[in-house]
């Protein structure tokens, strides 16, 4: 497996463009379309707010077809616009697709932006032409910074790895970088590759690597209305099918999908860190998962983090929170190898040497319960002045 | 019922104490001591943090016994401290006991401050003579100041209310004012009354009262392991067993928990607004209190509170993944009297009047579920630059 330099131009038999289309702020890329060729098989994961938006809607009456483009806006989630609102998607895409002659039921839509708002269609229709007009592999550079809101940098991940078929690569794109839960994290993610996998086959990959990944992560515990991950996998491409062959690709989707994430997590809104958390010794998988979250969601840590303070107290009361099985006695603490909490007791330890650890912008905090063999781990970022300052200030 | 000005001192039968002990800091008080000159019934509620502080495990042994005495030290949690924790919460009431001639199985403790620190035993030990001297009607005041962690002000509110045996009084205090989360409300209470009612009356009563207040109020979601409310409840006082008395008492008791839970939202750390939730047209009582409290812990709706934004978008949304049944097209949303969504679709509003309401330091928004005819109302605070100073610079 290598890593590509680049993002989805690594992945032949796919077309890119944004454009400008001027649908809240003027002068940025909101309108973008991701093209196949051919059609694919489409694995999707979506927000498991009971509030979805209308492109969400869209996606999950769809995901079953044949897929061939993905239509995405920002700056307007087009969530909480009741009938409307979903009319206007299915609007979009009756009209992208009677640009590319591409039936509509073949193309998904993803959406980010502010909650509660119609989206402008007179604009939007009259910058279609425009948009397939200017579909080509050269625009893929394009469509990560065409679907940032928030986030600082365009996120984009490509590898490569060797099948019994040859080379087969996959490139994922992501947006944060607010609105970061669990179940699903709260964000778009598009993800190519150029090997050809049924979606039966599929799906239950693509799950596999999501939970483990941009399910594993939170910034701020609000699950978004528009949460979205796509993979889209071509008909035509090189056919995978042997088990070998299928565990390397999950093993490059997954590394993908864990790289996309600890971007996502270092352009958190005002985060200052990027830190996982470890919980080793759960009675169960579900235990150690709901511990890794109670922790990682907790504010009180995530300022400790901040501060640059090793508040193993805070941690350890978020996992007896948790609702998982926790027993003082047999809890561990550790930032990296230092150990703080053992069994239940402080140990000393050397601060220098601690302080330095902390004050890195990336570090490991393991949390061993001492009760079974399960693990999980979370990444988790830090609540900052920057953080209520963006979130403050951000108007409806 | 009417409001006494003052705080425990209202209650006949009691004394009180309160020193400075120097458990981790000079010149502030640490240690308190309330105490009933007989037996009394003691309810109480605690935290449902697997990790337990010593001294909620030690209550949660003696609570059905009959209590005559309560020790409180603040600036130590005595959480996370093992056997030898216990051992010194142990150690302390016996002491305590010895100087007052009352069986250590009749003394309770609580404890609130820095988490995973043995108590300093020989200073507290040898402080137990001036702590129980010093027993006086006339300390009543010292007590909401001696249990302040990070609170600004002192929390106390006492009301009497008339019942065919006469007028009983009811009065209690609080400390909060971080790591305060519903299930139980992360705080030291504590109640007394000169009314007299056995334990099995007493216990549904303070379970019902505390449900709707201390259960009901976030600040940071973190539920601390130290969590205590107690009542106390003389043998000796003015017995009620009627059911029209009973129910004047739970009244008293919960406008008393009301005023206290009001006071420690707005003396949330780093808060400026204290703003009420109030959920209605839930299916079930569980749907109508999981929306209130997902709303009412979300950081986005936290924020936007901070920085005067009426975003229903983030009500809607945290509405939406509280996993109770949530449906946009019955969905409504007013702030204070002006209704901003309905039945899930945006409506016009004066904008010059909500900005006059978002400004308050206090107002409601109802989120109306439009399902069926259940609700519930959480308190929360917001999230602010101080919140995070106050977090961050907390130093283990």
């Amino acid at each position: 497996m290598k890593e590509l330099s680049g993002g989805l131009e690594n992945i032949s038999g796919f077309t890119f463009s944004a454009i400008e289309c001027g649908i809240r702020y003027k002068d940025r890329l909101d309108l973008a379309l991701i093209h196949s060729t051919g059609p694919c098989a489409a694995s999707g994961v979506f927000t498991q707010n009971r509030i979805a938006a209308a492109p969400v809607k869209l996606c999950r009456e769809r995901i079953n077809n044949r897929i061939q483009t993905l239509v995405i806006n920002a700056t307007n989630a087009n969530a909480c616009t009741g009938e409307p609102g979903y009319s206007n998607a299915l609007s979009i895409t009756e009209s992208v697709g009677k640009q590319l002659d591409v039936g509509p039921d073949s193309i998904l839509m993803a959406s980010t932006g502010i909650i509660g708002v119609q989206l402008p269609m007179e604009i939007i229709l009259n910058s279609i032409p425009e948009l397939t007009a200017s579909l080509s592999p050269d625009n893929a550079s394009l469509i990560p910074k065409a679907i940032m809101t928030t986030d600082t940098f365009p996120k984009e991940f490509a590898v490569s790895t060797a099948t019994s078929q040859g080379e087969i690569s996959i490139c994922g794109i992501a947006k944060g970088s607010g609105m970061i839960a669990p179940n699903m994290a709260t964000l778009l993610s598009f993800i190519i590759t150029d090997a050809s996998i049924p979606k039966k086959v599929l799906d239950p990959i693509f799950v596999r690597c999501i939970d483990k990944t941009l399910n594993a992560l939170t910034i701020d515990g609000d699950t978004s209305t528009n949460d979205t991950a796509i993979l889209l996998s071509p008909e035509t491409g090189t056919s995978l099918s042997d088990s070998g062959d299928l565990a390397r690709f999950e093993e490059a989707l997954l590394l993908v999908l864990e790289k996309l994430s600890e971007m996502l997590i270092k352009d958190a809104e005002g985060a200052t860190k990027c830190v996982r958390i470890l919980v080793t010794g759960a009675a169960s998988e579900s235990d150690a998962q709901n511990a890794a979250r109670s922790i990682s969601e907790s504010l009180l840590v995530k300022t400790a983090i901040f501060g640059n303070d090793p508040n193993w107290g805070r941690i350890a009361c978020a996992a007896g929170y948790s609702g998982s099985r926790v027993e003082e006695k047999s809890l561990s603490i550790s930032f990296e190898d230092i150990t703080l909490l053992q069994n239940g007791l402080p140990v000393d330890y050397d601060t220098d040497r601690l302080q330095k650890i902390i004050s890195r912008p990336e570090y490991c905090i393991t949390v061993n319960l001492g009760i079974g063999d399960k693990e999980a781990s979370y990444l988790t970022s830090d609540i900052t002045y920057d953080y209520v300052r963006i979130n403050a200030e951000y108007s409806t």
